[in-house]
């Protein structure tokens, strides 16, 4: 285990200063502080026990995601994790970093500069420059629907897109519909890929068919899903699931457009129950990944990780709110 | 929320009484107390706060799986299981449960009796009597290598089959085999579709071949291993990965009584790394679930269900134990 004698011996400076850069003391330069953080990190310092000393410190890293209002979707998040945390006494920072940011503070030495036994990053996106370093962090690491092979630092929490899926289609099953269609989140993403998978799943258990026709992948706008409803409508569709919630507002705009009703000619079901839900019309079914709890989720598995414990991939539980966006269905020809 | 005294109000008895029949006071009849602990479960009653309390206590129960010796399979799994629990003062009690103890202890009062604010269960099969209350309980439970679809209170753990499933082709696919036979466990269980799923991924990953002349479900024995070896040996397999090590242990032999070396001409993988792994002749090439960090991570999870969140899904990591069982590929006619 490499010690602070050892960076001292590598750098020719003296113990002292080391643990002064290890602490962040400002008597000493920031190039220095900077270059002893390195180091460490090079060579595999871990500060040991951290969490179990008077500063237990964790933090959220978010990106291209709002929080600071009730209603933004980061919001919820970040609340359930500070209060699971606060609970055990760990203080929260909350770090809202770009691209930029990344680039001139490399994630280890900036986690170990600050104190910090693990993070959790949300709203990061695969070509943001921490993402590469994730698969070698020494840093106990949460990440928010996505995960990283073969590096047991990092955990990965996510909502139950099998669970989620089913409780849409059941529900729609229930209401008579046969021939549902699934408007999927952008292709390649992991999580689009397990939602479509998911949807597979569930139709083959209910034994409903469907083909290339009943799906398509696109980005998370509403102007997206204007592409594809009219296609859906011509094989007979008379349900579409959405991988989220922009899609199905934009579902029920391009409905309404070509002078379909909903939910008397088509039912809609969107995916996260963000807040807006409630307030579309006609007031919009979804599967409910609960924020609160999904930010609690991530304090476990970090806690976990902290402790030594290897948890991978988490799945957190879902419910289906049913608002007015669904009903029986009507054959159409 | 229920009290004591609406449990009290319901039976016609004191709240006194009440209390003591949910505290295990051994100044009732035993009838009168099982009536008090049956009625506070029907009627939803929790003892909230329960683990904050002086008494922390959660369980494993156990079932058809030896624990006591170290090379036992589920010895580690308590251990690691009660190491991660002693660090937060929780009292755990390990309790081996038969058919019939499930059959006279119905689920919920027995825990609620015992004053136990959560388990673990291991070992269990879908037709024990306890499965069918798993999906109503108000127990925070974990079950390894099983899930309860709708009930939040029960939260599943296991290997992250398409991780290890990944590094056992990855390995071989770096020794030159291309055609890879898969001999899973049972059909019909979560596990064995788990890991079917995981080769399928793995070996598409690859652009690795295969057809259903590659794959073949048996139950967990040596013997089911002979059924099958010489036809994957007909259509050019090089090398087998096992479900599970009894599985390889058994295609081994198999290997062997048709004249064949392992691995000069057939490379094996098993699947658990069991203690008998390092035994056999040739040592087994094993997926290693790491029974000690399964059963930490078994607590932790339960630990958050305990807390009132809701992990549902959890998979921990594996590793590859790389010994003799598998070699470079051989090209066969």
């Amino acid at each position: 285990m490499t010690t602070i004698k050892d960076i001292a011996d590598r750098l020719g400076v003296s113990s002292g200063t080391v643990s002064k850069g290890l602490n962040g003391a400002d008597d000493i330069s920031e190039a220095l502080r900077d270059k002893i953080l390195e180091t460490a990190v090079e060579m595999g310092y871990t500060k040991k026990g951290l969490h179990r000393q008077d500063t237990r410190k964790l933090c959220i890293f978010i990106e291209n995601m709002d929080y600071y209002l009730e209603d933004d979707f980061g919001y919820d998040i970040i609340l359930g994790f500070r209060q699971a945390a606060f609970k055990e006494s760990w203080d929260v920072e909350v770090i809202p970093v770009s691209h930029d940011f990344q680039i001139k503070r490399p994630y280890d030495p900036f986690m170990l500069g600050r104190n910090i036994s693990g993070s959790l990053l949300i709203g990061f996106e695969l070509n943001d420059p921490w993402m590469k370093e994730l698969s070698t962090t020494k840093v106990p690491t949460i990440l928010f629907d996505n995960y990283i092979r073969d590096n047991p630092m990092c955990g990965s929490v996510g909502s139950d897109s099998d669970e989620g899926i089913g409780l849409a289609i059941d529900h729609l099953a229930y209401l008579g519909h046969r021939k549902i269609a699934f408007l999927d989140g952008p292709q390649g993403s992991m999580i689009s890929e397990n939602r479509m998978n998911a949807y597979r799943h569930n139709m083959e258990k209910h034994d409903f068919a469907y083909s290339n026709r009943f799906i398509a992948y696109e980005p998370y706008s509403m102007e997206a899903a204007s592409k594809h409803v009219s296609r859906f409508l011509d094989v007979g569709v008379t349900a579409i699931i959405c991988g989220n919630d922009t899609l199905a507002f934009g579902a029920i705009e391009e409905c309404k457009r070509l002078g379909y009703s909903v939910p008397d000619d088509v039912s809609i079901i969107g995916f996260d129950d963000i807040p807006g839900c409630d307030k579309c019309d006609p007031p919009l079914t979804s599967v409910k990944q609960d924020r609160i709890q999904l930010g609690k989720c991530c304090y476990y598995v970090l806690y976990a990780l902290v402790n030594g414990v290897s948890l991978s991939r988490n799945l957190m539980r879902t419910t289906l709110t049913v608002r007015s966006s669904t009903a029986k269905a009507k054959p159409r020809r």
